[in-house]
């Protein structure tokens, strides 16, 4: 693997680690961050590794305008045996440079990139978390700097790397969660940015749970913004049903997000010969499958998270109950293996983790 | 009128004011800035207009990662009796409250927002250019700032107004442009933010830009994400099609941003009793009424450019050519009635000028 030669200035006042226990999710950064510039004419320079701090703007860059930036997110785990894992960090790599792609912010070399992640990392190794469901979150992200008030690409960008260490996604453990499906607002459509990782999609998102919370929803499930009727995503994850002892998870169409924990659990599921398959499915199929007593489970997945339960959906003034609100076996087989892969108590056969 | 009470520092170094016969657009800032801040619990505080500055933001701030933000641009333009003009400001504050409301943003109080940036104006107003096609535009936005890792709404806000003199959009004058259909990319959908002033919409636009004017056309024509053939905006502008002695232009349909241009538009004609209407438009009528030989005009409307006509239609490998790719009578003479009020050479009926 290719090493990025990075200028490394040290804090020379370090933050007090929270203790361990008591960790929230995205709210405690660590001593340093990684900072990347981009400079058209030049591409990316003076890769840095500096004290954690904010980043002075031009009130007119353009990310503040038009939103050219791109993002990843993945974590890190201690293991029993004080070794530091990442999971799959290339799948993010790759993934970010496809988002770079759409968002027409310049490619970044992807294995210079996690070079720069596992460099940040054992600069802070201190702040990976040792207590059980936490680990250290990793932000990836481009923002396009140039001060310029016109709707083109920037020339200038800035690639940086946050971390922070993080407790349970959900405070209350993988208890299953309650969903409502969204009809009047739209993640994403085929053709928009769906399938890329780019601020806009989630500040969309922000007004559909906002009114699901406030009924008492934690997340909206989304619909296909065509039809208004093939699922999309749960929240910012990934969904899966089975049904009828049948693992179902829709087809990447363009307005879905592409997840890393997406991809390894259809990888899991084909490794344990659990019959899987991704393709269109409609909220009628699955409301249908719950009259028919054949829904079975569903649950959301993505690096936060990794699965979270889905206990009840909201649909048309109904109320789905799944498996009796409880978790499912299949889900809390998946949640083991994965996170025991991650924490590498499990063992790893497909090569996801790679040691720091 | 009510007035905001706001803190004035001046800039004890002024910038040196660029010919007003050479100016870009949206490169070059002026002396000072308004900045205002939201904290929950206290509602917006502390207004204050202070030298142009970079602004220091956490990394881990949520405009960078999730896109909370919305913008408004409007103009200032001098007047023969040095006098400064704002047209329809009222309507740009309006409408950044509706941009808030999608965008989970507290809103601003509209009548001080609008004071804030008359005050500014006026410290600056020596940069209100007085060459013939400039005018100083005015971009005021607000960004979400609390540093959290978390999908959700902020709790901190800034909101900003900063000022530019500029040029002509185009610079080749109001010459008729030639535009591509956009068949792959979609610019928003309903249900989504196409209908608010917000940075995402416009990151998802780049990418169709890019590859239209790699083919020697300016701009997008974009359609509907839904059935892909109704017409909603050209490029970051509303459209107007003239078929048959009528004028037509796609309904407010919840992806289609309110354009201010394009209301004083329909209500110009209206005043002239030149029939218009809004509504649905499909690119196969557009195509059917110019093989009928019944398309008369097509152009833009928007801050920037005022009117844009719109010389050639490039749609599934046909060239549409307009008016024979000659300005049309009535896009003449919107923009010079529109751009007379606006200059204050015209009479003004409607009110819509506010005299600073
Ligand atoms: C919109 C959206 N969908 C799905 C996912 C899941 O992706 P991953 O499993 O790579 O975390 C994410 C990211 O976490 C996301 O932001
Ligand atoms: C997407 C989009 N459509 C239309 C317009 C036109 O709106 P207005 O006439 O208010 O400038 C704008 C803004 O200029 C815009 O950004």
């Amino acid at each position: 693997m290719k090493d990025l030669d990075i200028e490394i200035t040290l804090s020379s006042k370090k933050k007090t680690i929270p203790p361990f226990d008591q960790l929230e999710f995205g709210r405690t950064f660590t001593d340093h961050m990684f900072i990347w510039d981009y400079t058209e004419g030049k591409g990316w320079h003076d890769p840095r590794i500096v004290p954690y701090q904010s980043i002075a703007l031009d009130p007119a860059a353009t990310v503040f305008h038009y939103g050219q930036t791109v993002f990843e997110g993945l974590k890190a785990y201690h293991t029993k045996d004080e070794q530091i894992l990442l999971f799959r960090p290339d799948q993010n790599m790759k993934r970010l440079n496809r988002s770079n792609d759409r968002l027409c912010i310049p490619k970044i070399d992807e294995e210079l990139a996690l070079s720069a992640l596992k460099q940040l990392i054992a600069v802070d190794r201190d702040w990976v978390p040792t207590v059980e469901g936490t680990s250290l979150y990793i932000r990836p992200f481009i923002i396009a700097t140039e001060p310029h008030l016109g709707v083109e690409p920037a020339r200038n960008y800035r690639f940086m790397i946050i971390l922070s260490p993080v407790g349970a996604y959900y405070k209350e453990g993988i208890n299953p969660v309650r969903i409502a499906v969204e009809s009047d607002y739209v993640r994403a459509v085929a053709g928009g940015t769906g399938n890329a990782k780019t601020a806009g999609n989630y500040a969309a998102s922000l007004k559909a749970s906002e009114s699901a919370s406030e009924n008492g929803y934690s997340q909206v499930l989304w619909l296909d913004g065509k039809e208004r009727q093939y699922i999309e995503e749960v929240g910012s994850m990934n969904i899966f049903f089975k049904i009828n002892g049948e693992v179902i998870t829709p087809v990447l169409n363009g307005s879905i997000l592409e997840g890393i924990t997406r991809k390894s659990i259809i990888e899991l599921l084909k490794y344990w010969n659990i019959p899987v398959v991704e393709r269109k499915i409609s909220i009628h199929e699955v409301q249908q499958a719950y009259n028919d007593g054949l829904l079975e489970e569903a649950f959301g997945t993505g690096t936060a998270a990794v699965i979270s339960p889905i206990g009840e959906l909201f649909w048309q003034n109904e109320k789905l109950a799944i498996n009796n609100g409880e978790i499912g076996q299949l889900s809390k087989k998946l949640y083991d293996s994965l996170t025991g892969i991650q924490k590498g108590t499990e063992p790893d056969p497909f090569g996801w983790t790679l040691k720091l």
